[in-house]
């Protein structure tokens, strides 16, 4: 099943500087081969279901082993049955109207 | 790893009424063995995350079994290694405070 | 118009210990009369629109005047025209179809 | 208060083909004056709280004046008092530690 999801990532208990650790999340959504698109308040990611999620569970795992405390992370996932989409289709249908 | 999470199911392409497409959802998750507490915005679970997540494909899984075309869903999932929580310790701590 | 509400509140830079904060936020709802459900991961809430968020923006403020330093949010927002829906209606729904 | 915001709006009931709608609260946001930043999930908004919150009211009654019956939106909201920063500068801050 493919997912268009997007992720944003909040390491809790090391003060307010956070890019380090969502430049390792980011990192690691790049390892796992996912198409990806920073934002300035996470990331779109495209790819296989389990691909993606694993990907997540690994962000949560690197950030507790750099020492992060808690993590609490927003996921939005969208999956569809009608037809293909990427990430790119989505915001070209939306540009066409504007 | 244990997780408490947060399940916002959206069906889409199937009208105003999402009831029984919610309802299908708290199945899954129950059948799952989750521990749930349903709100009027979504459900939280807790669990080990690798079965809180396959629940969270299943219920995508099951939607579009029904028919659901679309199916965006939103998950808040926080993880912590600095202690043992549960989903009624949470709302015990902020209830003690008010 | 009239909205439910769901609202989590992260404050960033104050350390893993969050309830305090969270409860300031649940006084701040509270405060402003609106109809509120606390559960593991936000708060439900139902009211004016104009009311629910001039009561989240309040919710910044305090935090930030208590001395967090950054504080995020989570938000979702429900209005319908078709009819008329309480957050208790909506758990209602779902558990009659289970 | 300067806000940084992420906004998805989930038209309900109006079919599958939503692009059309969620132009239509680009164009809110745009009318507004606000920075924004289209991406495959959501729009990232930078502003005023007042301005970026009144125009997040606008695109439900705009949807809803569209015949769309039901509204759900996501928004995430980051505010900070220890320094000014911009949408661009937290992307950045992200790619310069990739």
């Amino acid at each position: 099943m493919k997912v268009i999801a997007d992720l944003t990532v909040l390491p809790i208990g090391v003060g307010v500087s956070l890019s380090r650790y969502i430049a390792a999340c980011e990192k690691v959504l790049q390892d796992a081969g996912l198409e990806t698109r920073l934002h300035a308040y996470g990331t779109n990611i495209e790819g296989d279901w389990d691909d993606v999620f694993a990907a997540i569970k690994r962000c949560h795992e690197v950030l507790h082993q750099m020492g992060v405390p808690r993590v609490s992370c927003v996921i939005k996932a969208g999956t569809r049955i009608d037809r293909a989409q990427t990430m790119d289709d989505k915001v070209r249908s939306v540009e066409e109207k504007l």
